[in-house]
């Protein structure tokens, strides 16, 4: 297997949003706010009309590694009811295998509610629900150890057991010989759980994603050359993401500058960085030069830029070989 | 108000596939399939990862009137679950005034699952769950008489009392002095309620809608000119669209032709004709030239096309302002 994915089950409500919404409802842009149900209900109501997709940023990830032609497995907790069903469905129709028992009891299926400015940006107010349930238990080492690389989602330190199911992942793919990889995810989330995030990337990351505000706040420096230099020291592949200026992979000393690949016209960034770690972690598992593995990623972030929702929508093996980039 | 539209009011589950797949499934391409509940979970099984949406051809129509200015009460019937709470959601957030009170209980919210092509085209499998519990007791007069045209889809012709709520509402509009609209919806239901069909349209409608399919299927005539020329007879106004060849609206002996207006991408045809419907209603309740609200309507088609999903993701207001068209 290529992939086992770990994070936190959710399906997004994505609705069109104008700035001044943003400052009423207290959000900060660009981020995730954890929110509770009551406060879900309420934002809900008041939002406008929208559209629900599954997500999740591993579920996303995971997705587009599938419509990459890889193989992968899926961990996360849902509940039995219907935005669970939902989730399971559109994971499973891709072709990951979703492993993970759902809740029988307690709180819902997680939903992120996106709210998607005129310039493209997403803001997400995420309520947890059947998340918190997911702990160590649901860890089936046999799916773990099968896969080339464990990639973890850093909302994952959100829920209070998840980050226990977190390190025990990544103990096995270690005893296993496999590689874990771990998203940043949200500058903010970096900053509610920075020193084990750090000993986290030191001890036991071999692929690290972020983007500029994480990987920023993670090293607590507005430089990003400085942040750039100290993951170096401690992770084999860094990837950093730039937004409209491309990425960068960091490896064995070596700097590889990745474009960005161009789109039409940017309509909601959500799930941009989830995608660009799908190919960059499908070129991993095929063995693939680190600019070819960054090209794919641009392009799979490009793909899912240029349209509302975190799921591919194009088939993204197809715009790889078109590309000539396989 | 603007108008009153009365519809099934459905979800939408919306999904890419192949040719083949609409051939293994037995569905007629670019129609609409009653399928019962077991059908439904068979399909949504198979079919690939999808998005969710609020649809319904007179809940369109209802969403896209409010998005150019319009105001607007939809009546149709969902029930208390989560589908339910998403329709009740997306209708009014977009403002229009949903008056209908869900069922308690019998069947689930409606759904359609929506296949959409390569090509764009969209084919649709619907499951019509609660729709079946709408009938006259459900025709509030005073929102009808209240309105300047009641807009009434013909898929209503399928639940077993809908269409008792729709001749009660015909008769409520046009006792109140006001203009009863219809959308013949599909070629297919043509052919299930043809000769009910004929004898509304002789007998109470003012205002048409229908594509080429559709308009061929009453009249049973291959002769595009013919069956227009039929419809004059009965209707005030008849708007006929010709997908990519535009539209023509035929009124007091004239017939004018309407360009469709360009679209870079074809994404996904769901919700063309209802979008449609909306511009032409719209310029109807403002009074303009029928030429201009024919252009109207085929801004809002384009609009609606060139994304996944019926209910438009711009502002259909600035988008005609834009235009000049207003």
């Amino acid at each position: 297997m290529d992939v086992a994915g770990i994070g936190n089950a959710i399906v997004d409500v994505i609705a069109h949003a104008d700035e001044s919404f943003l400052v009423a409802e207290g959000f900060a842009k660009g981020a995730m706010t954890l929110i509770d149900a009551a406060r879900a209900d309420a934002l809900y109501g008041r939002m406008g009309s929208s559209i629900e997709s599954s997500g999740g940023s591993a579920g996303n990830t995971m997705a587009g590694i599938a419509s990459l032609g890889g193989t992968g497995a899926y961990i996360g907790k849902v509940r039995d009811d219907g935005l669970g069903r939902i989730f399971r469905h559109d994971i499973t129709a891709i072709g990951v295998q979703f492993v993970t028992p759902p809740a029988s009891e307690g709180p819902g299926t997680a939903r992120c509610l996106i709210l998607v400015t005129p310039d493209g940006q997403r803001t997400m107010g995420t309520y947890l629900g059947a998340c918190v349930e997911l702990g160590p238990e649901d860890i089936e080492p046999a799916t773990v150890a099968a896969a080339k690389i464990t990639y973890l989602e850093g909302y994952l330190f959100d829920p209070p057991r998840a980050k226990e199911a977190f390190r025990k992942a990544a103990a096995i793919a270690h005893a296993a010989g496999r590689l874990v990889a771990l998203s940043l995810s949200d500058p903010f989330c970096v900053g509610r759980h920075r020193d084990e995030f750090r000993e986290l990337v030191a001890g036991e990351i071999d692929i690290l994603f972020a983007n500029e505000a994480e990987i920023s706040s993670l090293y607590e420096t507005e430089d990003f050359d400085q942040a750039a230099a100290a993951v170096q020291r401690h992770v084999k592949i860094a990837a950093l993401t730039r937004s409209a200026a491309g990425s960068v992979i960091l490896a064995d000393g070596t700097v590889h500058r990745i474009a960005a690949a161009p789109v039409a016209r940017v309509v909601d960034t959500t799930g941009a960085g989830d995608l660009y770690a799908s190919g960059v972690l499908f070129g991993l598992t095929r063995g693939l030069a680190l600019p070819t593995c960054g090209a794919i990623g641009s392009l799979c972030a490009a793909e899912i830029i240029s349209h509302v929702g975190a799921r591919p929508e194009a088939a993204l093996d197809q715009l790889v070989a078109s590309a000539g980039l396989v």
